[in-house]
Formats: structure tokens, C-alpha cells, sequence
């Protein structure tokens, strides 16, 4: 039985048991989406967005997309991961330095690292482009932005929450501008300090054919499992009608996670309900946080709906690693 | 009048005074192209190629495409920095590290650095994309692949002569892969090691109409000169027959060097003649290199011909600071 | 308090109050759509659609796709601008021009002008391409067709309900037949006589950023207040799942219309409900026609949901002028 | 009164009387879609599918998209052609010979034949791209692979029920796969042994505008009748949220089908319910099959619904011939 | 034998006879190009220009790209037609309204007018895109900018040289910026006052297939002839290396100019020398404007070569007329 | 060393011997290109021939670009292979059927067949697309066309000049219309009468890189040889400045030639010269018949250059064929 590596207890984790009958190994939560539009101020959307236990409760960073359309960043709270209370105000960094960039900020990642601290990822608007943003906080009161790990373009970056080999590390998706959202893989890169990068590694590529065969792009903070890093990962398949963005999940080497053990050849969610399949961009799960019991393995999967709305689904560490074992690729 | 800094005494720099009657700052050699597919073996082209100053001659690291049209790097050595020698093998790394990944090679620069080595940058083919390749050699005979600076997708990388702050700097010009060598920006970063990179800073954009509406790419190694740093850069214009690569120069704070003091409004060269206009790309000068005498002030600029051939131009330190900041936009 | 100006009485107005709790300016109406497919004969699809007092009730020029999907003009009435009765012959042009062209059209815009004809301002079908059509009727029985305005490529025009300077002014998109309904911008063009136009300027372009980022259209004929011609638009984003089509409103010189002084920095209405998010085109609300009761400054919006039906929505002269300058970009 | 001709018995064939005011000729099944995901295992999708009488019920072979978004094909059988059974595996070739290629299948048509068997026409994956896969059962238990008719690329196939002068005869849709399933027009081809094929023949092209413009493909097998081949097809139209998938009908000459008698201006069947709307690929009705009672001339058609489920329409060969003739292009 | 109708002597029209053995009816002039880079301060090209008869010699306005790559227009003089003394600055209009636009402007024509004036009409760099721009001199020194008379996006416009019944009137190409310079016709239009224009009429489009498959513009001002309007025109086809600019003529309706009589269905030039197939644009020859000696009927054309340069070339009145006439569509 | 199976003595062969040092496999004809616009009558351009010894001489079918720039075929006839005598008119097909489409042709081969007649393969329009085209001539008197092999759509034939396991056999290019040309592969067909066509096997696809990277097409007639089919074949390179078509050869089973026994891995040549980097499309080398004397092994191989005239290059059987093996894929 698969076993959680430096987790933490979550008593209160937001859970709902397998409905009869369900076979698969991720389910849906029977009350989705959690949070809409109009538990925001002056939002169009609220989705892709990332959570942490924190205190007895949680904290949050979401995307919100407001009434000009731009995506901005914001905190938010909760007592059972379910309920959340959204600030009106857009995230601010305290003391940031303009040169490194923040005109908008979207698809955000929290990440509880071992030194402490909690660090936010996410595609961040520059000059000229778009790449990783880097910030963390203590308190979730005040936020101090980092310089950005990449070049422009990037579009979905995620720390992993703890050092590997002595350096700080980040999974994140070199993409292509030019064509709609194109192509693009998973990469490695490792920093000793958060200010430089470097070692860059592929990780993954889309596949020839299938759910993943556009591009793929990490998802919430990788969990350190005794068979390796879990990841869950988005994978977004070309159709005649546009892009259809769905979710599945890897297993990374502990000690050298640019190399995968095993890849789910099967989706593990994947558009279906009518909150997924219409909205602002339709047919997407974007998953962008979970949070793990370890005492009962239990899993909770934040995912953007459709670029409009947040959901939420469950699965367990044991079953989604043995379903990633036995369904690779 | 504009000097040289740490500049290098060059005695048998390549030289032809500029013809009569032309008031061009830059103007070409009256024997180009220099360097052709017949210089080299099995060559199907011999382009966009870097040289500097070696003991009591010249060496050089070019680009060639054989026969298979697989862009490789290959050196060369030289007495008058005219006729090359160019070695029949592709260019080898030692003992290199195969998680860098090496599939291809093109468009090197060599900088010859304060800290004693020649290092090249190139566009380097790695799993899944291209960027910027970094390595170095102290002979021309042992060459070392260190860590690729960045993510991909990037295409021209130069290294500064010198660290700035105390940390190495490098331009590049990450890009899109996507639309056929579509749009980019120059942007700077730093680091500490050559190991892992960061302090990201936009350098500059392309312009809205003319020349340099499409992509700039930064080209020779940075000149050092009490105005700033001297950039040699090309600028894309599309064209509703393709792409035109022309040559302008930029002068770039000597501290800062993201921050541009003057850059050319017009181009310094572009492409006119038939070895420049006809190709296998056709319509593409490609500044790759310069050699700078320091005690005249002369510059002796390689650049690639329709990506098929080597041709050389002049100017002077002095000419091209005067025109770059009298024609800035 | 914004005034309008010579404006009429709608003591039929349709109207619906503002909902409890609703912050936004324009809000929907509870029943919408109003118009579907079933009330017209042999209909797809009935939508962006133009209605005006008339009467005692309300005449109407609506766009059909019928079942060849070629789309069609057809008149309606109605008592309470609610429920519609719908010509089931396409609208003929009395004594027709046949060399102005007239192959298919759409998008009605009806203005009743100071000279006392109402005016049809459509997307016309002409041999080779698609310009603005333009007519008149008196009587809603017949209809006289005028010279095209203007050149082909333009989609979406609209007259201003008064001379402006001695002269007939028209709103319209030229727009780029190229790219599947690619970037446009708002122009105002002059004509003494509706039979030949000049004076063309250019009045508002799309933004870099947010939901009008990829063109802009006119809606509803303009409606003049004491702050300037009332305009309402259209605004159109590109996502990486096609194009998202939402309302805003702009503030243009009483005298120089093509001067802007304020405009809508967010979106007033944006898709959101299931009519307006699915359908033949998704993700569209586009407002054609406004009734305004100048006794009460209510303002009943009549906009196309999907390029499928008919939606009806509601705000105030007051309530959107203070909007547009408070949220002016 | 039109007349099938070779037409079977088909007293159990599925039924439901038109609608009360309903004038179209074409009406849905009132419990669509008959099928769904829940309906097969571990199938993210069923849909675009083919059914047969066969023995006292009826056979299918289906398109499902299971959880890896590999189509592949299935059979199934049913009682009442509403509640099938659909098998979990996927359909093997006996003793298939690997030459010809099988690498995923979709879209089948199964069509009886005067010469006994029932074959299957299906888009085949095999290297390098797709064509028309061509196989035959006896009994629904042994299948066999036949050779591909026709280079790639081909996406519709669909054989003629008995050999037309003398020789095997089939419809297909020769597709260019560059441009996300751009523009294509029906051919016809014939065999004199399933083996070789020839005399190809265009039959019928997109219109320039409507609800076919991009292009158009064979749907179910053609259903003779005393006025000629009786053919459903599908028609697809560029909009700018992508395309959309209609159905009509054409009557084809009973001796030398590739000449076109009569073809429906206007669509029998639009996208309009939100099972058509929405789905993998919204707006998508796409008709694979069809049960023709001969002794009532009742049809009831099989069509994809949003490349999601399969739904029922139905009409009768006398309505749907009267039809197509009095409103043919 | 065809008649020049208001034609002028042009005793110093530049001329060169047939080379023996050339069966073509338009022949290049064997000193080819006429006007370059050389001709014409700081230029990078000179192309795509008009010239009329003034005094005892000619004036120009040439296109002239600069070392920005900005296209702008400048006036030269000229004795024999073929030696010309260009202007070192860019042409100034006298006293011009701003509003009406004038960013940048190329590819212009000049009409010698009935009314006394020069005309000058060409593509203009407007805020938002590009139209006709049209203005006028009366002697070459003063130069005045004129209401442009259409919306974006245009590119080719050029003026009759007298009024058509009663009105101004203008051939031009409304085009389509999206698509690198993509499909286009030729309009008619036609004004009481240069102010106002409207009555459009589509003369021409595209052929399906051959050398002006892609788009049509209209060149040098029509001839007027009494077998009606000599139009000379450049028609573009695609091939998979880009566009191919050619030139064909035709013969238009005297008094309805928008009814074609004639068309050449094979081209009468097209790029086949070095100047014309190499350069800025690759494969272009471009008409801009014709000189006619009504006393012998030749005529003097000239082209825009690839581009980059001037070229001339011959024919007759009678030749052209009766080839058009003999071969046409 | 390699010997030419069932192959004719030709010894009035045109023929130069490989240039002094020239290392390479295939070498130019000095006096290139032979063929010119000047050979023909009203020729834009004359490329892509073929041509076969005949008689004491040899005859050709030769791609004409007339004046239209409609591809059409016209017949020429050679004592020395070099200089031609060509056909005024376009090849017409005797008591052709109207159904099979000839609308315009190009890039024929000619292959003379073990059955005594001389086939001509082509690309040839039909309605709706374009499909290899089949004919043949006892005398290149009289031609008569046989049904099109394949359905649209399909740019290259060319049919091996003996049966294979008793079946006419044919290499072809099923293509993508949609792209400008873009990817195909060549695929092997059999027929037992060449009027049905099947058993339709993949042969070689496109590399990932390199001068063959973007599509691959089958050139002139298959040479049997005792080491198996040599087939000389061209491969298209995507560069930013469009398509480049180099020649390479490849050595296919002698009874499957569906497999490849080896294929080169260079190309074998490639534009390098002015008439092929420069004419209608730019960069083109495209051999489309080969002539073989049986006695020397000597090699003559006709080529189009540039889509404007034909070259003419030389190897030997053993040379190629050692090449081939000696740098395989």
C-alpha cells in the first residue's frame, strides 16, 4: 500500500465517498462547482486555482478573471475547503521590484515547502510575454514576489515541496505563444537559491495520438509517495472544435524527477459534466491544487471547470498510484 | 571620439577601406562571400559563423549544414581572417554530459571572456525543442559543454566579454517555435556560475513598421566602449514574400545593460546582393561576429548570406557609436 | 442625472426591475430569450435582431438563418416588444437596384432618423464579398434599398438617428473577411445625401488586453444625452477556444463623434447563461437595437444569444453613463 | 408513393409518430440520446455508430472513445434497437493480415448486402495517416478484414447494399487532414472483388454557402428506391466558433449513382438540443446508419450527437424523397 | 485600328522597338532596370512608381523604402523618361487636415486629369490600418491631401482621367490585411466631388485557376480608347514558394467602366529576369503607370521590379487592345 | 558491382564526365539548364519532363507553364536527348471519357513497360482536386487515357516498368491540398489490370529532420537492378523562406518494393545553382525521368529546376547504388 512521505494530517479535508457503483479511480464531487462567479466580487470566473491547509483551515490563491477580463491573482479562506470567503482585492506584493514584472497573473500554485514557507507559482504577465512568477508568503497576509525562475514563454510552473539533491526544484511548461496555446512538454529545472535556475531536464512529451497528444503541463505540488512523486498533470488532446483539456497523473523518480516511472495512458478525469464542457473555454479540467490526508490517503483535486468555475474531486494516494502503475503508458 | 574598452590590438584584422562615394556606415568586402560550401567538406552551406582572434591568427566555429541539411558546428582556423581552414569533423565535446542533449548545432558565437575562456553559444537541438547551448574551450582543440542556460524555446544567445556585476551575462532572444521563426524580443540574464541563470530583464522589442517589426535577435559579442555596449543585432521584417533579416547596432548601458541608450532607427546593412537575396533562405544578412582592433577603431563584421554563405563588412567603432546615436529611435 | 435627448415616450417600454442584490448595470431579463426559433416560420435560428417603436407597438427587422442557413431579413411586430409576430417571407426591396447586390444579409440595425424614415443598416451579401447594405422604409410595407455606403469589407453598421453636422453619420466596422472575423475597429464616415460617403475617421480600436482585445462593432443606433451620443458595443476577445462576444458602452463628442470620451473599460454584459454560451456560435451576446423612454431614461437592450435567439436586458441612461465614466479605460 | 426497393421486414423497427405541430421532416426520438457513456465500459464516449437487423433484433457496431481517446470500434446487440448491449472489448479481425493496418477505427457504417454478408466501412488508422477500413462479419461473432480500398486520406466510406452494374460500389469522402478537417466533397468508386478499386467519380461538392460550404460525406448506406439511391449525408459548415454538422439527404441516379438527381437545399437535421450542442465536439448531428421498413417505408436514423452519444431521428422514405425533390438545389 | 481618345503627343516618349523574333505583344526594355537604389538618396528601393508628362520632360512620385523600411513617396524629374533626378525629401503636402491620416504611403499612381490637375492616389498608412490616399499638384511643387476616399482596408486606387458621366471616378482593391496580402478584387466608385464617393460596383475578380488566381489590382490609369477603357492591371497568383505579380489588361465599358468587355486571360508580363525574380519581394512586376503618344500609339510602361527597382516596358495601343481582345476570358 | 536488370542500350546517352575533383554522387551537366522557355512555344516555362529513348532518339512529355499559367502536357522529340523539338499544342487524349477529368496536367512520367507501351503518369486536375492521371502511347502519336488509378488527392505517380507478382504496380504521393503542398509519404498500389486499383502499402515516410523532413516523392521510373528497385526520388525540406526540394534515391525490395532496403540518408543533390534557386518557385530540384544505358551503367537524369526550365545531371548505377547503401537511414 502506497504510503505519503513527509505529509501532514488533514482531519478537515473536504471529502465525499465513491458513489455505488463508480469505477473509476477520481470522482466528482456531488455539489459542484464549489465556488462560481458570485462568490467573488466583480467576477466573471473563478477557476484554476490553488489551496493549502493552513491554521484549522485553509487558504487559497485564485484566479480570477474580473469584469475587464484580466486575470488577476486573489487570497481567500476557509474553514472546510468547501466554503470559500474571496478577498474584493487582487493580491498585492509588498515591496516589489517592478523590474521583474506583474501586469496580470493566472493559474496559480501554492505550494507548502519544507523551509517554511508558502510559495505561489503562476503564469505571470511581463513585458513582452508571459513566464513563471515567483512568490511566497508566511502569513497569507503579505506576499513578496521573487524573481521570475524563466524566460518568457512559460505558462505552468510548480515547486516541489521540498529540496531535492540540495536545490530547490520546479516542474513548469515551456510553451508556444504562437498558435492558440500549442505544444509543449514538462521540464525540470533546479535553483540553489530561487533566484537562479539552471539543469534544465525533459520530463515528458505529449503523446502521438490520444487525451495528451497537444500538449501537457504540471498541476498541483508534486506528493512525495514511497513510490515516487506523484504528479498530477493536465493533458490537452487538438479536436476539430478546439482543445480539450483533461487529467491524468505520473510517477517521478524520487531522487531524479526528470525521470518517469510510469504515466497514466488512460485520463483520470476528463470533461463531462455540463460545467466543464461550456463556460468561457469549453471541455477543460485543469487541476491546480490538492490536498492530501496522510493519515488516510485521502486526496482532494481543486480543478479549474471550463475556465469559468472551480470543482473539486476526490481519489485516494493508494488507488491513484495503482491505477498509474497498472494503466501506463 | 568613441574608444574601445578591454579591446585587443588586432594588426592583421581583416580590412578594406570604404569604397569611394559610399556614405554607408557599414559596407561590405568587395570579395565576398568569403567563405563558401567549397571551403568546407561535404558542405551544403557554411553561414551565420563566429570567429575571434587567436594567437598570431584566427579561429572559428561555423555553422555548416552537410549534406544530410542537419545543422552541425565545425572549427576553423585562419591566418588573415579571410581563407579558413575548416575541419572536415563536426565539432566534439568532451566527456559531455548526455542529459544536456547536443542533436544539433547552428548560428555560434565564441566570446573571448575576461576570465580567459572562449566560450560559444549556439542554438543547440535538445528533446523536445532548441536553445541556448553554452560551452567553452581554452585551445580550440577540447571543447566543453556546460549547462544550457535556459529553457527552450530559444534561438541566439551571446555572452558578454566580461561579468557585469560581478555575474556572467548573456543576451538572448527566446522564441516561438510555432509560426515559423515568428516574433521576439532581446532579453538579458545574469549568473553567478554559468550554472543557473536569472534576473531576467526585456531588453528590447521589435518596432510596429519597418526593418524590425518582426523579431531581433542579438548578434556579435557585446563591444565594450566608454558610450556603452556596442550591439551588433539583426531585425526581421515580414515581407509578403517571407522573412528579410537585416543588421542594426544598439548602445546599451554600461552597468544596466538592459537598458538601451540608442538604437538604430534604420538598418546598417541589409540584404542587396545576390549572394544575400538568393539561397536557401533567401534575403538574410546574419551578423554572427566582429573582430575590433582596438588601437584603430576597426570592425570587421561576419555575418551569414542567404543561409548559405560567410561575407564580410566594415565599420569603424567610432562611424557605427556616431550613427546609432544620431539615427536612434 | 444624464438627460436624453430628442428622445420619445415608451410608456410600453418592456421592463423588468433590477434583481435584489444585483450590483451590475445591465441586467437580464427573467425570461429570456424572448425570440427562439419556434416563432418564426422555418427558422434555425432568430437573432441579432433590430426593433423600434412604431405605432402603438413596436415593428422589428430580424435576422433568420432558415434551413438552407443562408442568412435572411424579416420584419416583425409586436405590442409589448415582447412577444413577436413574424413576417414569414423574407423582406423584399421595392423596385430594387439589382446591381448594388443584395445575395444575403444580416445583423439589422433600425433607426428612426429626424427626417421621419426609419433606416435598415445591415450586412449586406454582395457579388465578391459582404459590406454594409443600407434602406429605408416609412410604413414597414415597403422598403426601398440605397446605395451601399461603403466598400466590401465591412460587417456591422449603424446610422445616427440625426444629421451631425449638416450631414448623415454612419458608424460601421471595416473588417478583415481573412481570418474567420479577425481584428476591426470602429470607424464614423459622412455623407450629404446616403449616396455618397466620405470623411471617414477612425473613433475606437480594440485594447491590448481584456474583452475587447480582437474587434469592435457598433451596436444599437446611438442614443444622444445631454454627456454625449450614448454608444453601446460590441467587444470581442479571443480565447483559445474561438472568440467571446460581450457588450460595453462608450460616450462619444456630441459634435465630433469619432472623438471618444469615455469608454467602458469592462464588459456591461458578457455570456454567462446556458442561451447565450451554446448554440450555433457560442459564447455571444450582441446587442443590435435600444428602446429608450425618454420619460424614465429606461433602456430595454435587444441582443442576439449564441447566433441562436433573442435576449432582452435593461439598465438606465443614468445608470450606464455613470458607469462608462467612472470605468472609462 | 415512393417505394423501397430490396427493402426488408422490419416490424420491431424503433418508432415514435411525429410530434403534434411539428411541419419538420426529420423529428428526434423524444428519450435522446438512446446511448451514453454509461452505456459501455470504461467509454469516455459512444457515438457515430452503425446498426443492422439481424435474427429477430438488431447488431451494431459502434465508435466508442475510451478512457486513453483512442476510437475504437465495438459491437453490440439489441432487442429493440433502443437498450443495447455493447461489448467490453474491442473488435479483433480473425487472422487479419498486419499489412494492411488497424490502428484505431472510427465512424463505422455496416451495411447488408445482396451477397449475404454484412460488411463494415470504417476510418481506419493505419501508418501515415487514415482511409476507409473495409471488413465483413457472417454472424456478428467472426470479422475479417478486407483490404483498404483507397490510398490515404479518406474519413466517410460507405458501400452501396448491392453491386451496381455488376461491380461493388462505394461513396466515400477523400479528406485533406492538414486543416482540422477542412473542406471535402463525396466520391464514388466500384470494385469488381472488394480487392481493386476504380472508375472513381466525383458526385457531389460543398455548396458556396449554407449549411454543407466546407465540405460533405456519405452517411449511412444508400437505400434504393423507385426514384433512385436514396442517400443521408452529412453537411458541415465553417462558423467562427468552428464547425457545424448537419444532416440532408440526395437522390442519386439507380444506375450511374455518381450523378447527383435531386440533393436537399436546407438541412433535415441541425445541431439544436444541448446533447447535440455540447460534448466532445459541439454542434455535431452526424448520421452513420439507418433502419428502412419496407413494408411502412419508416426510417429511424442513427446519428452522433456532439461525438458524445448516439441519438434517433426519424422520418419515412416517402416524406424525406418528397422532400429532398421539392426543395433540391 | 484602336484610337486613343483625349490622348496627348508625347514626341520624347522613352521607346525601344521589338527585338527581332519576340512574338510577345509587351517587350522589356533592354536596359532594364531603369530607376535603383543608386538613384535615389539613402533608398533601399525604388519601386512601384507613376510618372506623367509636365512641360517638356516628365514628373514622377516614386515609391521609395529608406533605411528604416518605411515606405514613403518622393517626386522626381526627369527629360527623356528614363534618367530620373529624384527629390532627397520625402513629399510634403501643403497645409493638410492631420485627421485625414498619412502615417506612410506607396505604390502611387498620378492622373492628368481633365480638370487640370494631377492627381495622386496611393496606398496611405492610416491610424488602424490602410486606405487610398488621394491628393493633388498642379505643379510639382505644391502638393495637397484630399479626403481619402474609402475606409481600410484598400491598397490599389486609381483614378480615371476624366469624369464618367458627370462624376469622378475611381477603380481600387478593398483587401484583406489578415492574410499576407491575400484575396482582393477590383471595385468601381465614383464621386460628384472627390469629397464623397459611392455607387460601387465590382468589375472584376479572381479567376479560379492561373496567373491571377489569387487577387486583381488595378495599375496605371486607364487609357482611354474607342473600343473603350484600356485597363492595365497586376494579377497575383499563389504558389508554394508565395505570390507571383504579373500583368494583364483589360478592356472596360466606356461609359459603365464597371461592365468588362475584354480580360486577357494569359498574362502580357510576367517575372522572368534576375531583377525581377530576386529582391525585397521575390517575383513581383508591378505596373504603377503608362506613358501614351496618341500620335503613334505606343506606349512607355512602368513597372515596380521585384520590389526593388524600376523596369519599362513597350507596346502599342493597337497591340495591346487587339491581344486583350483576341485572348480573352 | 551493381547491374541494371531488363535494360536497354542507349548509346547515344547524353552524357559529361564527373568534373575534376568533384567528389560528389550525381554531377551537373556543364551547359544546364537544356531546356528553357525559349524551346517552346508561348512557355512561361517548361520543367518536371520526362523522357524516353525512342526509336534512334528519344521522346519526352513536357510540363508547359503557358502564358495563362495553366499546367498543361505537350509531347517533344530529341535525337541527342539534349536538344528538344517541342509539340506547339498540348497533348491531346484520344476518344478520351469525359467522366475521368483532364482539366490540367503536370509533372508527367514516362515509363516504358515489359508490355510494349509507353505510360505516362501525371498530376492531373479533375473536378474538385487533383489525382495522378494515366495514360499510354504505342507511337507518341496517339494517347489514350485510362481511368485515374486514384482517388483526389495525389500529386506524384509513376508506374514500375514491369509487373510485380504478376500486377501492374505504381509508387505514388497521396497529399495534403490544404497546406501549400505540405506533408505526404509515398505508398505503394497494384493492379491486376490497370483499371482497379489496391493493396495499397506505406513505403517511406518523411524523417523528423533534415532535407526530406517535410514530404517525400517518388521521381522518375523505377530501375531494376540486381541489388533491388532503385528509385530516385525528391524530399522537401520546410525552411522559413518556404520549400526546398533536393533529390536523394532509395533501394526497394525487387518483389515487395513496399519495403526499403536502404535509402539516403544525404541528399544526393540539392539548389545550388542560380536557374534552381531562383524562377517561379524558388529552391527546386525535381527529377522526374532518368535514362539508363544498360551497357555502361551511366545515368542521365532530367530534373525540373525551379519550377522554370530542365536541368540535366549524370551518375552510374554502381555509384548510386554504392552511395545509397553506403549512407542509409
Amino acid at each position: 500500500m502506497a504510503k505519503v512521505i513527509n505529509g501532514v494530517s488533514i482531519p478537515n479535508l473536504p471529502w465525499e465517498d465513491k458513489p455505488q457503483g463508480c469505477t473509476d479511480t477520481v470522482w466528482r464531487y456531488s455539489k459542484n462547482p464549489i465556488i462560481t462567479r458570485n462568490d467573488a466580487f466583480e467576477a466573471n470566473s473563478v477557476f484554476n486555482s490553488a489551496v493549502v491547509p493552513f491554521g484549522d483551515g485553509f487558504r487559497g490563491v485564485f484566479r480570477i478573471d474580473s469584469y475587464d477580463m484580466l486575470p488577476m491573482l486573489r487570497t481567500g479562506k476557509s474553514r472546510d475547503g468547501i466554503k470559500w470567503e474571496i478577498s474584493d482585492d487582487n493580491l498585492e506584493w509588498t515591496d516589489r521590484n517592478p523590474d521583474i514584472g506583474y501586469e496580470y497573473g493566472y493559474d496559480p500554485r501554492v505550494i507548502k515547502h519544507e523551509d517554511g514557507k508558502y510559495y505561489i507559482c503562476w503564469c505571470n504577465g511581463v513585458p513582452g510575454g508571459h513566464t513563471i512568477g515567483l512568490g511566497y508568503t508566511e502569513d497569507f497576509e503579505k506576499f513578496y514576489q521573487l524573481e521570475s525562475p524563466f524566460l518568457v514563454y512559460n505558462r505552468n510552473g510548480v515547486l516541489f515541496p521540498r529540496k531535492i539533491n540540495g536545490k530547490y526544484a520546479m516542474l513548469s511548461l515551456p510553451t508556444n505563444p504562437g498558435s492558440g496555446g500549442g505544444l509543449g512538454s514538462i521540464w525540470y529545472s533546479e535553483s540553489p537559491d530561487l533566484e537562479y535556475w539552471g539543469h534544465h531536464r525533459d520530463v515528458m512529451h505529449p503523446t502521438s495520438l490520444g487525451w495528451q497528444n497537444n500538449k501537457i503541463g504540471p498541476g498541483p505540488a508534486p506528493i512525495e509517495t514511497d513510490e515516487g512523486w506523484l504528479l498530477i498533470y493536465h493533458g490537452v488532446m487538438g479536436s476539430c472544435a478546439g482543445l480539450v483539456y483533461s487529467m491524468g497523473a505520473a510517477i517521478l523518480d524520487i531522487d531524479e524527477p526528470w525521470k518517469v516511472k510510469y504515466r497514466t495512458k488512460k485520463f483520470l478525469l476528463k470533461p463531462w459534466e455540463p460545467y466543464e464542457c461550456m463556460g468561457d473555454v469549453h471541455t477543460v479540467v485543469f487541476p491546480c491544487a490538492s490536498l492530501v490526508d496522510a493519515d488516510t490517503g485521502r486526496i482532494a483535486i481543486y480543478y479549474g471547470c471550463a475556465d469559468t468555475s472551480v470543482g473539486l474531486a476526490f481519489t485516494t494516494v493508494d488507488d491513484i498510484i495503482k491505477y498509474t502503475k497498472e494503466n501506463s503508458l
